[in-house]
């Protein structure tokens, strides 16, 4: 749709779906959701989650060939142990992920800065499997002892993990891969006295939809909330 | 820790399990990470996610009282059907919000803006059951028909859900909640002819660690990544 048909025509196409509440604003409904162009509509869904964490996912195949990829699907899941969570769709270029990950155990993710959101962004397209993003799009790969997964050395933060469980999402056929944190890399200068890593400090980039690339700033950290 | 010892302290405590790679950066392993008090790692681990959706939860008991919870962890699962998901926390003030949705299979979520993040932070303490946070909070409660939730009618974008499916997550006792978009409500300026609904003209922010609130600037909206 959204080349070839304006928005006004979508809008008054879908209409009897879009309920009007006031002139200014606009309501969707199932249907109306359901009426949406493919593009469209993964547009529109994507933007409703809010900004999202944008991270490159580092791997290391059988062979020592070296993958890297965008998510923007990263959740905090526990502080002790230490476990973030990811949304991995194994219809798509992240199956070279999800395959190393399967290899080794071992993953890295790694924030994304003004100086690198290009290059990152890059790492969406489907590369075959022999070649490396990083060469692809010259970020650098960083090795460290006894871990099995390349990270990007331009990163401002830096999380190497260990994979712990895989949960199917049976209505989607989208997994939860869960992975633990063993290692943490960051500037010294983010890091609070209370252990607050300032991410804007840092550089790290917020994401919107699919393709929205976003700095940030601070209005206020608050106090723990009590009744 | 925090408030008792100082990082310089805290870190040279743990100076065996922090790897210095050079002197402006800080190297985090397992050790250092299970050394930290908790509320140090809590704020710690909560950060290295990167930037958070951060999104009110309205749902309604059975008796008809209104319940509103702060959450920073919803995540998109998919756009046909549309999915959203976050993580569920069952040994704290959601609990509520689970019951609620438990009873009625209806919640709503609701984007927070500049005006309301300080009442919406304030969400998060433990109010009693009978006490409702729109009434805490000075939020105001919005029902639309044949919906068993409220929505917060100061929120710039309104979601209405219906619940699909929980994941319990064993291996730290939180659960995935997985929701289908059923009503979307948001200003008419904010779309975009292709889909994108843009955020930062609606004045969604984005949150850090627990307690952060951001505005954001858009650097680029990037073209489909081809190889």
């Amino acid at each position: 749709m959204a080349s070839k048909e304006s928005m006004q025509t979508f809008l008054g196409r879908i209409s009897l779906s879009v309920m009007q509440e006031n002139p200014n604003k606009l309501s969707f409904d199932t249907s109306a959701l359901m009426a949406m162009e493919q593009r469209y509509r993964a547009n529109f869904i994507n933007s409703l989650s809010g900004f999202k964490a944008i991270q490159l996912i580092g791997t290391q195949d059988s062979e020592g060939r070296s993958n890297l990829a965008i998510f923007n699907s990263v959740v905090h899941l526990g502080a002790n142990p230490a476990l973030l969570g990811f949304i991995l769709r194994p219809d798509s270029v992240e199956r070279h992920t999800w395959s190393n990950i399967q290899n080794n155990g071992h993953y890295t993710l790694n924030h994304i800065d003004e100086s690198i959101y290009r290059q990152a962004h890059q790492c969406a397209a489907k590369y075959p499997k022999a070649q490396s993003e990083f060469e692809a799009t010259g970020l650098q790969p960083l090795f460290r002892p006894d871990f099995l997964a390349p990270f990007v050395a331009e990163s401002p933060i830096q999380l190497g993990l260990v994979f712990r469980d895989r949960l199917p999402i049976a209505i989607n056929g989208t997994s939860l891969i869960i992975g633990e944190i063993v290692q943490v890399h960051c500037a010294k200068d983010c890091l609070a006295p209370d252990g607050y890593v300032n991410l804007e400090k840092a550089g790290s980039l917020a994401g919107s939809a699919l393709d929205g690339y976003h700095k940030t700033r601070l209005l206020e950290r608050l106090p723990y909330a009590r009744a």
